[in-house]
C-alpha cells in the first residue's frame, strides 16, 4: 500500500485507537456477537470493533482461516485480531495471543493461527491463563464473551501480551496445503506440472485453488472437474456471460469462475476437488 | 463482572459516550437497519450503535426477548436498549421507555419489556408521546425509523426519559414460561421433579430450556423427545462427537445439545417440546 | 426532518467527523465487508463507517438502487456514499464520484447513480482515474478494497472530488420505471388510470410498486395478480392477520401486503408484475 496510508495508521495507533476485529462461526440469528460486543465496550469503549465475517460455518477452522488470512494485512498494524472458531471450547486446549506483523493475535489452540503467520513470524506467543482479565465464572460453552472479548479489550486498552500468561508455542499449525510440483518436458520445454486442489469456494461460487501463477510463465493448461483451460484471463468480463474463465483472484491464487454464474454448481467444484496445472 | 469494568464503564459513561443497542426483525436483505442507523447517527453521531440482532424471526416477541435478554447485561448501565420486533406497529399500541438497571429500554407495549426487566426492577416508565423528536410524517409501518431511532438518540444526547411523555406501566408482560416444580419421594429421598420445556433454539440447533439447575442437587433424570439424559456435562466435549449431552448454557439454563451436530434436528426437538427433568 | 436534527448534523460536519455508509452485493459469508472496513480503517480510522446493506443480490444494480433510495435521504449531507454493485468490474466502465444532495456518492457508471439523484441534482462528477489514492496493485476483480475503499476513506479525510480525476457525467442512469398514466371517464367522474409494475420484494414479502398515491385523489379500484384491492389501509393492523391489503409503504410508494403473512407468496407477486390502478 502507498506510504500515505501507512502514515496514517501509524498516527492512528499513535493516537489510541486501538482496533479489534472479530472473526467467529457465532452466525448472526443469535446474540453471540452482540453479547462479544457489549463486554468489549464495558471496558474499551473507545475501541473500533470491525467484523471481518461471522459466518464461518460452525467449527470449520480451515475455512475460517483461509476468510481471515484474506483480510488481515488490509488492517492497519497495532490491531487485535480475534478468531473464535474453537471446536474445542471447554476442553483444555489453550488460548494463545500471539504477537507477529505488528498486531496481536488471540486465537484457540487449533491451528488457525498457521494461516495469518509463518512460523517465522511470530515474535511472542503466551497462552492466555491469568483469570484476572477474564469474565466470571467462566462458561464452559462461551470463551467468546468470557476470555476472548475481555482479553482483547484489555489488550486494546494497553495491556502487554506478557501479562496474559506464559511464554508457549502454538501446537497445532493449519494451513492451506501446498501444491506437488514436478517438472515435465515436452519437446525442447522444461514446463512445471503442479496438483493443487480446490481450497475455498466464495458465495459467488467462485473456487479458489491452492495455486499461484507461477512466476514468469504462461499457464499452458488448467484442468478441475473435467473443465479444460487454456489461458488466465484477466477479468470476469474478458468471457461472455456464463462462460468459465481461470484468473487471479483478490488473494493471488488461481480461482475458477463462471461470468455472471457460479463456477460452483455449473462446473460441480467443490472444496477438496483436486485440480491440475501445467506453466510452461 | 470484575471490579475494573465496573470502574470503567462508569468512567465511560461519565465521558458522555452514549451507546445504543439495537434488537429487531428487519433482517440484513433491505436498508431498514441501515436507515435506523443513518437517522441515529444525523441526532447522535458520537452514539455508538451496536447491534445485538436483527434476525429475529418477523414479529416473534418471546423469541426476540430472550435474544435481548442473553446479551442486555453483559452491556454497560447507561446504555439505551432498543427493540422493535413490533406486531402492533400503526395500532394505537403504546411505545414505552422504561429506566431499570441503570439503564435505559425503548420497546412497543408488547411484553417484550419482561424478558430483561422484573416488574420489581422498573424504576420509572412513559408512554412515548410528545411528538417534537419523531420524524415527520410519521409513517404507519416504519416506526424504527420514524419513531424509536430518533428518541433513542436524543436519550443517548441526554434527554431524560420524562420528557417523552406521561408516566404510564406496561399493559403486556411476556416472559419464558416457569417450569412446574413439586416434590417427589423416592424411597427415602426426597426429589424435586420438574415439567418443563424447550424455549429457545440457536442456530448452532442447541435447545435451551427454561429449567435451571437446581441449587445443591444432582439431575437423575432429564428427557426430552424420548431421549434420556442422567447426568449434566460440563461442556461439549465431554462426550464423543455425535453424542447428545445435556449441559448448563451460557444463560445459565440447561440445554440439550449434541457435541459437533444439532440437537434441534439430531433429536427432534423444537420449540414448545416437553421436558420433564428430576433432580435428587 | 425537524430543525434540531438539521442543526446537530452540521455540528457534526463540522466537527470532522466524516460519514462513510456502504453498500454492496458482498454478502456476509466471505470477508469482502471486512478487508473494506480494514482499508477504511487504515486511512481514515475516525471515519463512521455504516452498512446499508451488503445482501444485494449479486449484480443486481436495480434492486440495490431501490435499497440505496431507501437509505440515503435519512443520512446527514456531508456523508460519503460507496456502493458497490458493479458486474462491470475489469472492464473499461469508469468509477464515478458525484456531488449532488450535499453529500458524495462514489459509484460504478452502471446506471445506480440514477436511484439516488436527478439528473438536475448532479452539482459535479467525476471520473476516479488519479492513482495515488488506490491501492497497489489494483486487482481486476476486487475494486472495491482496491479502488471504492481507499478513494472514499481520502474523501472523509476531505480530498476534494476534482482531485479524483476530469469531469465527466454519467454514461448510463438506471430508474425505477414509472408507470404509465391516463385520464378515463366513468359517468361524470374523471379518474386517473395507472399501469405501474412491482418493483421490490422486501425480505418480509411486501410487494413494492411503482406507484404513488395520487394526490388528493382516492383509490377507486387496484389490482394485481388476480387480486383486487378497493381501498388503501393506513396500517398493517387495519385488516385482519393473514389477510392482503394495500398500503402506502414507508418510503412513500403503494405497496401490497399480508398482514403477519408475506405478499409476495401468498398472492404469488414478484418482481416485474403489473399492477392497474384507478384514482378517483
Amino acid at each position: 500500500m502507498g506510504e500515505n496510508v501507512g502514515a496514517r495508521s501509524r498516527a492512528w495507533v499513535a493516537a489510541g485507537l486501538p482496533m479489534i476485529t472479530l472473526l467467529t462461526d457465532f452466525g448472526l440469528e443469535d446474540a453471540y456477537v452482540g453479547v462479544v460486543k457489549g463486554v468489549i465496550a464495558r471496558i474499551a469503549p473507545q475501541a473500533l470493533v470491525v467484523d471481518i465475517c461471522h459466518r464461518v460455518p460452525p467449527q470449520d477452522v480451515r475455512r475460517g482461516g483461509i476468510i481471515w488470512a484474506s483480510a488481515i494485512p488490509y488492517f492497519p498494524p497495532g490491531t487485535i485480531h480475534v478468531a473464535v472458531v474453537d471446536p474445542g471450547v471447554g476442553t483444555s486446549r489453550k488460548i494463545l495471543a500471539v504477537e507477529g506483523r505488528g498486531s496481536v493475535f488471540l486465537v484457540p489452540d487449533n491451528g488457525i493461527i498457521g494461516h495469518v503467520l509463518r512460523k517465522s513470524e511470530i515474535r511472542r506467543a503466551v497462552a492466555v491463563r491469568r483469570e484476572d482479565h477474564f469474565l466470571r465464572p467462566v462458561s464452559a460453552t462461551f470463551h467468546g464473551r468470557d476470555i476472548f472479548a475481555p482479553v482483547a479489550a484489555h489488550l486494546a486498552l494497553g495491556l502487554h501480551i506478557d501479562a496474559l500468561g506464559p511464554r508457549c508455542r502454538p501446537s497445532r499449525w493449519d494451513e492451506i496445503p501446498r501444491p506437488r510440483r514436478r517438472w515435465a518436458r515436452r519437446g525442447n520445454r522444461r514446463l512445471i506440472e503442479e496438483r493443487g486442489e480446490i481450497v475455498y469456494v466464495d458465495s459467488f461460487g467462485n473456487a479458489m485453488t491452492n495455486l499461484r501463477p507461477a512466476e514468469g510463465r504462461d499457464l499452458i493448461v488448467l484442468e478441475a472437474g473435467g473443465t479444460v483451460f487454456r489461458e488466465i484471463s484477466r477479468a470476469y468480463c474478458d468471457v461472455a456471460p456464463g462462460s468459465p474463465l481461470v484468473l487471479v483472484g483478490s488473494t493471488g491464487h488461481v480461482e475458477i469462475a463462471v461470468r455472471e454464474g457460479r463456477a460452483s454448481s455449473a462446473l460441480r467444484l467443490g472444496v477438496g476437488d483436486r485440480v491440475l496445472a501445467v506453466w510452461g
